[in-house]
This record gives structure tokens, sequence and C-alpha cells, in this order.
């Protein structure tokens, strides 16, 4: 059985998203420079269907992650476009376009019921039966490989606090972004030893790891 | 003229005390794990007048910093002991003993107007004219090496705010505190860039440098 990972980008005072988050700016004022790191990169684009791309130390970081990932589980928000209002419609779906990267079965956590669909290579169900089931699920399918808490900050709180998360990657990007969405918001989670699994890093991003404590 | 750095040890969840400080957990509940990687090292024991301590890649750390060092500015509970009601007391100066280990002045920021001490190689000014100020004065009486800024986290705060802070240091400790003080508690502090300044890595804690981009 493989590892259950939350694997999320966030600012060096330990955003997620940043302040004001609008449909100009889904990832809210400053938010984009959490992925910046991630645009260029090989495997990246080529999940993109787009050549060229920089093979460095962060692309070896992302090309491992998506040969771990069995199978994904994600917010509505995160899979609909961002926090602003629009993505209050249940069926949105077009931050990920017609072939969404996954192209590993994808879990979405929502309040919304709603049929199964597949986009090109990536099988979306939709779990209303909260966190637990949306994990039990995503580990069902992913079989041996890992299952990836994509975020956003919410769902990862959730997997925390259920005790069945085994590790936490974190690519700590090189910004303060003053406010926004917390990834811990210091409002309930338990407290939790962690153990260090190691870094790598770039001048773009800081990827650090940690193995959870039980 | 040096540099003027924060350097701070932080929890993963952005905390740099645990909540429910009290008098037997002036660094609240969990806290004293942010600090566990240092007390064994042989920089620091050798500070306390203590042999035989660890000589790793988290000493290198300190003593690159102590010999960095040239003044030092933090906060009235920093220096008077803790967190707690205890702290409250102007006169209190009991948390690092007769013979402190910074060994450089040491300028504590304050509402209490109190004269200066000398405590065995340490100088103690007392700055009630805010945190430039103190900053100002630190950085004359250090002179061409840097000045630390050792926290709290409304020091470290304050001094992110003027402008004037050029690194940013945090010591990452392995835990999850789950709430307490937040270092980065996003209710004014401007955004920032930063520049990635390298990360030094072992199973106690992550060293992780930031220059701040002007």
């Amino acid at each position: 059985m493989g590892l259950i990972a939350i694997d999320i980008s966030v600012s060096v005072d330990g955003y997620v998203a940043g302040p004001n988050a609008s449909h100009d700016e889904p990832l809210g004022k400053g938010g984009e420079r959490l992925h910046e790191w991630i645009f260029g990169l090989d495997a990246w684009r080529a999940r993109h269907g787009l050549e060229g791309g920089e093979r460095s130390v962060d692309n070896n970081v992302v090309e491992e992650a998506l040969a771990r990932w069995g199978a994904v589980v994600m917010g509505r928000k995160m899979w609909s476009g961002g926090s602003g209002p629009w993505g209050d419609d249940p069926n949105a779906g077009g931050w990920w376009g017609d072939d969404p990267p996954f192209r590993v079965p994808v879990f979405v956590l929502t309040h919304h019921a709603r049929e199964p669909e597949v986009k090109a290579s990536t099988p979306i169900e939709f779990v209303t039966e909260g966190i637990e089931v949306a994990l039990g699920r995503a580990r069902a399918a992913a079989g041996s490989r890992d299952v990836l808490v994509a975020g956003g900050a919410s769902v990862a709180q959730q997997a925390l606090a259920t005790g069945l998360a085994d590790e936490l990657h974190l690519h700590v990007a090189p910004v303060l972004l003053g406010g926004g969405v917390p990834l811990f918001p210091g409002d309930g989670l338990p407290p939790a030893r962690l153990e260090h699994g190691g870094v790598i890093e770039s001048p773009a991003v800081t990827h650090v790891r940690y193995r959870v404590v039980r």
C-alpha cells in the first residue's frame, strides 16, 4: 500500500493563496508566486502537451512525484477553479482544462453530489461523504502507489486531522504574502511530531519533506 | 556595515511558541521542541560554560551565527523570561541567568524605561523609543558585524515592517504545534519578495535563509 502525502505549495509565511481572491486573481494577491516554480518545468509542461521545459532539480522533484501518485484528492474549489464566487458553481471544472495533468483518478471532496466523469486520461469522482471516504477510495484506486492530497488548505487540514496522512511535502516559495489562506490556521489541528524527510533546494523553491509520527 | 538578520526558531506550522504559555511551560505547550535542536550543540553549551557538545552541521550554523553577531535585539518578554504574566515584571531577567550567552550588546525593546546594565560579558540596554531606534543603536554597536533580531514574534514582525531587515534566518523544527504564537500572523505585515539564501538540514532542524528583496 502506498503512502498518503499532502503535497502543496506554500509561502514562507504559510499561505497557500494570497489575500483578496477575485476572478482576475483566483489565487489572491501574489498567489501566483506560489506556483511560478512549476510552470516552466519539463515534467509539468509535458503534462500540458508542451515541450522544451527546464530539467532542473525542481523538475526531478515533480517527475518523482508524478511517478509516485496513483490517485489525487483535492477540494472542490481547487478542482473547479480558485476560491472566488464563480467557484461555487459545482459544475465548473475549467481550471484544469479538457486534459487535466493528473492522469490518475482524482477524488474531489465536495458537498455537491455529481456523477463521475472522465476527462482525457483523468477519471474524476466527486465524494460527498467526507475526507476519510475520499482517502479510502483514493487508496483503493492508487494500489501500491501513493495518494497525493493536493489541497486546498481545508482538504490538507482535514487529511492531517484524520491522522491518515503519512507525509507532508511542502514546496516553499520564497515570498511573504502577508495574508491570504493559511495552510495551518492554528484553530484545532492536532499537534504532531514530524520526522525530517529531506530538503531539495533551488533559487525558485525549497522542497521540504516530513513524515508524520503517529 | 553589517546586515540586520531576523534569526528565529519556528515550527513547521509557523509558531515561535506553543499555545497556553504558563509559568511551568513558558514557551507554551510543546514550545520547547522549537529549541531542542540547539541545547546539545558544542557552540551553545560553550556559551553556558559546558563542555562536550555535539559538533554537527547544526553546530556549524550556530558557530557561524555567533561569529557574525555584533549586537542582538529582542523583545522584553524574551529577555525577561517567557510570555506568561510573570514576564510583566520589567525588572525580571532571569531567563538568561547571570552570564547571558550573547556576549555582545543586547537591546531590549520595551515600554518600561530602565537603566542599562552589564551582566558578565553582555551589556544590556532597554529601548523605549521603538524598533527603528533599537535597530539603529544595535547597528551602531555592531559596527561591521551583523545585528541579530532574535524575537519574539512581535519584534521580528516589527523589524520586517520597518523594511530594515536584510535577511530572514529560520530554524524550522520538525513539529506541528497546532497553535500558539505565530511568527507571521497575517494581519498587516507587508508582502515581500525573498531571495533563497540556502538551506542546511539535519534530522533535528532545517535552517533556511532568505534575503529580503527591497
